[in-house]
């Protein structure tokens, strides 16, 4: 299992993705703040792992606190949820983390509990979340194998893997079970700029596994599509809108064009966690803008003349009527999605 | 007025396009062999620019000879033909010039000229074809710059400009005009993955020129479309089949896709030596697959992990389907372009 985070008991310990593919190196987030640098700056990305790094971020604040009594805690606690929530705004497994904390501690103080058992049960808390997720991953593996073909080729985009979670991954996970399966997957990575995801780390983590994989360049995927070579598309997600539309890595939205105008099914996998029933639309989902200098430099080297305009969106959204079907540990999602999303959401909640 | 390349009276000169934008150096090729390797390099690229460097390169083949005579020249002559011809196997600019040359001779060997007249004529007909191709780029502007919006974003791919030319540009020469008319243009610019043309070199000439120029990375155009911010595309092209299905640059055609699918025009600027009317459709295009090194290392840092497979195919073919007109000197051809291409080649030739 790669060891995308894991809590140590002297903090959070990160392998650095920043480094990848050709160092292997792992930072440790001692305290809550550098928690939330360490997911600011991407050395750990991806909806999932965003999500149960906050967690454990906040659990760390609870850990590490100065205050003497669970009311003196309060204020802190929502201080560290403050923090956390300002990395990064579009996945929103990272509020739905810190609002599972929230009620937890809520219920907590209601019933009189110490800071002691304040801090044991946020730290439990966070560790089932780490669990969960994998066990999210693996089950949505089972339910979308069965959609990639026997025999063929299947693009991604970024990296919805190992690295994006706490283990197995989302889209990747799917294609992780199918081989299992005995499916024999090609695996195309859109390299993904500028951050470089899919060359970096969907590259890194397949090749781990022994799944043959071809990184190419994001504009090379509609002539592979137009020569025959993918026969399916897999994307995570960031937030899916209560009708099914995606905000996932900038360029999926171009991927999904393509896949519709080529016939290809385009699926996306991610947890219920990432589905977020109180945003109505795509339009309502908060876009952000990365730096410049992901897209002006790379290695230290200047690819950009001084001073031209750039524009660095880290997401976009993909309107739902691209989606071919929704892959959650929950169950695989056909349009409309309002519907089966708002069913779905009743039947197992 | 941009010296993308130059006869020096030593040989052609050619301001280095692998170094731009920050270094704006420049190589004297002083032998055909020279001119071969700028072209197969990169340092000059550009369909259009690549046909005139090749004329250019056989002058200099010429007026180098050891050859006492027309006759012990001739076999020389092939060998020099034969070099250039195999630097790139897309762009027919290329095998336009070389051919032009080709006739050129027959029709001087014909009439029994000396090595001495023979040398003269193939270095006035390579100045001719630069000359020409300055015309024809100013004719395309003057043709195509109705097209464009009075006010509005224009994406283009790769580049299109004066440095794809011996001055002012297809594409970016349908944008200069059009700007020239008081139109205000505001660029987007496809960084253009993996040799970054658009990133360093459009951006670079637009900004000589003080035309409002935003890059973003080649999987960013969707976003913009849907967001209302592009109002047409211009791009070049590197062969256009008598169908007109269009060769150019790795990702236009995933460009045409999704201006297609925002119902935005998707413009082609040509000159007429890009239509290769013996190709029937863009099937029968040869394709460049580039050295993978372009794809897997920047500035010398390597991005993907060992071992992982690439793809690195330097050109795509956009189905004619996706063209909402090509802009040539001979004016502004509409689809059947079958029988569009086929009528202008009749009444102009």
């Amino acid at each position: 299992m790669i060891p995308t985070l894991n809590w140590t008991g002297d903090g959070v310990r990160f392998l650095d993705q920043t480094k990848l593919p050709l160092e292997e190196t792992y930072v440790l987030a001692a305290d809550y703040e550098q928690v939330a640098e360490a997911i600011k700056t991407m050395v750990v990305r991806g909806a999932p792992a965003i999500g149960v790094s906050a967690a454990y971020g906040i659990a760390l604040g609870a850990k590490k606190t100065k205050a003497g009594t669970a009311e003196e805690f309060a204020p802190e606690f929502e201080k560290i949820c403050a923090r956390l929530a300002s990395t990064r705004p579009t996945a929103v497994n990272l509020f739905w983390a810190i609002d599972r904390m929230k009620s937890l501690l809520a219920k907590l103080l209601g019933s009189g509990a110490t800071l002691g058992q304040i801090q044991e049960k946020i730290l439990a808390e966070a560790h089932a979340m780490y669990e969960e997720d994998i066990a999210a991953c693996k089950t949505m593996g089972a339910h979308g194998a069965g959609l990639l073909p026997e025999q063929g080729g299947v693009l991604t985009h970024c990296n919805a893997g190992a690295l994006a979670t706490c283990g197995y991954g989302t889209a990747l996970g799917v294609v992780r079970a199918a081989v299992e399966r005995g499916k024999r997957i090609h695996v195309y990575a859109d390299e993904t700029r500028p951050f470089l995801q899919g060359a970096r780390l969907t590259a890194w983590e397949l090749m781990a596994d022994g799944i043959p994989t071809t990184v190419i360049c994001d504009n090379m995927a509609a002539s592979l599509m137009r020569a025959g070579r993918i026969q399916a598309v897999v994307v995570g997600a960031d937030r899916i809108a209560a009708n099914g539309d995606t905000a996932n890595k900038i360029g999926t939205y171009n991927v999904a064009i393509l896949a519709h105008a080529h016939g290809i099914p385009f699926y996306v996998a991610a947890p219920w966690s990432t589905i977020d029933l109180a945003t109505a639309t795509g339009e309502a989902i908060p876009i952000e803008e990365r730096p410049h200098a992901e897209v002006t430099h790379h290695a230290g080297k200047q690819l950009t003349p001084n001073g031209v305009g750039i524009s660095n969106p880290a997401f976009d959204v993909t309107p739902a009527k691209y989606v071919t079907a929704i892959i959650t540990e929950r169950g695989v999602l056909r349009a409309p999605y309002r519907e089966s999303l708002r069913e779905m959401e009743l039947v197992a909640g």
